[in-house]
């Protein structure tokens, strides 16, 4: 029976990339060796991070101003990278709280140095994008988290602000068109959007970097990764083929362009099933909603067994909520094809 | 025509392991998804990641008091969460230098406290492992390289301290039985004997931790990874699970035993090739010869050009030496074959 993964990461890549990452573990590029047995500075496997950070650039339509450079410890690590390489020593950084993940971004940059927390909807448990706040020039940068996977919340729109915009955009990277020149530095977790787990990617304004008269470990410091070209050890190889691929495969089906249409046609078709099905109601705000993750519930939970069973039945996987919010989440990120919504959305409707 | 892979890592891995790694991209388990596209969460992975975890402790006969994570960033961001977890704020810890990557080590746990470099054979570009150091008990560890994958040198002995003992095993971990409850802290890059880039595994005493009083970044606390079980964040899925499966085929290949065994038999035709053959000539000091990555020259350079020309018609890939070094550096990790040193000590003597 066919699978519909709506799991919310790791989460479905597109088939063709799953056929070719099987392949080049048995012989990458007609090498006679398996891709995870090379040596990283093989010009084989350098042709494929150089590609892999090219295809950013212009998926992103960026310039020669950044860098793009595939790390590793997730979107986590990067909680801590930011301000080490960004806020000066008596500086302070503003931030806004919109869900677990912001939360983290925020506890790890606390460690480091002055944070601020100019907007928050934590006080409602995260059902909404906080908007009415203003960022000064006397912050070193703000950062701000562009969709909250866990509860369907997600960033329409970027504020203005007068010092550098950081964002997180793990979990709706590639999903829409931005014009991603009004950030200084973007990071994302692959494991969505992008590739496997193992990769986190980092898209820096290079003259961004070098400022707090930090003595910076070498891992934590972007500026060093950037002179070494994306190796100064050994990179996950693998995570980044196939990232690579994913990429590759998005520019060649339309790019972020295409992509979008296809996010706002897969969204409109489950919450208007959402809006329309009695027996079931919206988690998030929704001139907030997610393109991604929308996170919804039972009007009437005597129906949840039936309703479990029901879409089991019908091979779909990873639609319970998390942990912190309960009731269901369905990811529709970008490989999610709009016939597997539409198997869920019929047994939405089966269940009225 | 088959190949004979010496690279020094990422290197060769069983085949077997490369067959079911290939196969679990296409379907995981029979789940009827990707292995790259599940949870890290589902009870699938997670049987995954606590199985490689024990079988680890197994294959080193560790009892509870020990803890095995497998984290991002590589042998490098170990260099930094060492002292981070380790040393105390006015404390000191001592280091050997044995080589490029104990040179790395060095220079990162500067940047975090007070280090003493008690042995280095630097002044003689690290053909030998220093010997004649003592560390007492007013240090808060000793630090040492197992193996130097560059000069192709090898600790055959431990010293004996008076504090804790940590160990960078990264390229020979898992290649010859050990005593590794000396031990109290060992971290190893997964890309030689076991698995492919993108994991790094730790093995640590648990009651060692927690004793500096800092307050770590999340990411860098082995404390906050061991009660997290490995997964305080989305954990490189596809790296540990390669892992595992090369660890499961040592465990059931007889283990470290079988593995040591078949290691000397090849690194012995290797060597009494070189020490035989009067157009080669070893790099590394007699005693200190490692068995992992054998570094030689030629004696008479004008043979390069027909010695290079017949290694790589005979299959053979991955023999140049590092760039800090030159020459030749043949690596014969656990996976590779006694068939194929073989091809290349013919090649040797073809050239005599």
């Amino acid at each position: 029976m066919k699978k519909h993964n709506f799991s919310a990461g790791p989460s479905i890549l597109p088939q063709e990339v799953f056929k070719k990452a099987s392949e080049a573990i048995l012989d990458f590029n007609g090498m006679g060796l398996s891709l995870l047995e090379i040596s990283h500075r093989s010009k084989e496997f350098v042709a494929v991070m150089d590609e892999a950070r090219a295809i950013v650039k212009r998926l992103m339509n960026l310039g020669d101003d950044y860098e793009v450079l595939y790390l590793q410890g997730g979107a986590s690590l990067q909680f801590l990278m930011t301000p080490m390489n960004l806020l000066t020593e008596n500086g302070k950084a503003a931030y806004t709280d919109t869900g677990t993940w912001a939360a983290g971004a925020i506890k790890e940059a606390k460690k480091v140095g002055n944070i601020d927390v100019v907007g928050s909807s934590k006080e409602d448990n995260y059902s909404y994008i906080p908007k009415d706040y203003k960022v000064g020039a006397d912050y070193d940068y703000f950062h701000c988290t562009s969709n909250n996977t866990i509860y369907g919340t997600q960033m329409k729109s970027f504020p203005e602000v007068d010092t550098l915009m950081v964002c997180d955009m793990s979990s709706d990277i590639f999903s829409r068109q931005l014009d991603f020149s009004k950030f200084d530095l973007i990071y994302a977790g692959a494991q969505k959007n992008m590739g496997p787990a193992g990769a986190v990617l980092v898209v820096v304004k290079k003259d961004i970097l070098g400022k707090t008269g930090r003595n910076l470990p070498s891992y934590l410091d972007l500026g060093l990764h950037i002179a070494k070209e994306s190796m100064l050890n050994t990179p996950p190889v693998f995570p980044v083929y196939v990232s690579y691929l994913t990429l590759k495969h998005l520019e060649e089906n339309g790019g972020i362009a295409a992509a979008e249409a296809k996010n706002e046609a897969k969204a409109k078709l489950l919450y208007d099933e959402i809006d329309n099905n009695p027996l079931f109601e919206g988690y998030a705000a929704k001139e907030d909603r997610s393109l991604m993750n929308v996170s919804f519930k039972l009007t009437d939970e005597s129906k949840k067994e039936a309703f479990d069973a029901a879409w089991k039945a019908a091979g779909i996987s990873g639609l319970n909520g998390h942990r912190n919010l309960g009731g269901y989440r369905a990811s529709i990120y970008n490989a999610m094809p709009i016939e597997s919504v539409q198997v869920l959305v019929d047994v939405m409707k089966n269940l009225a």
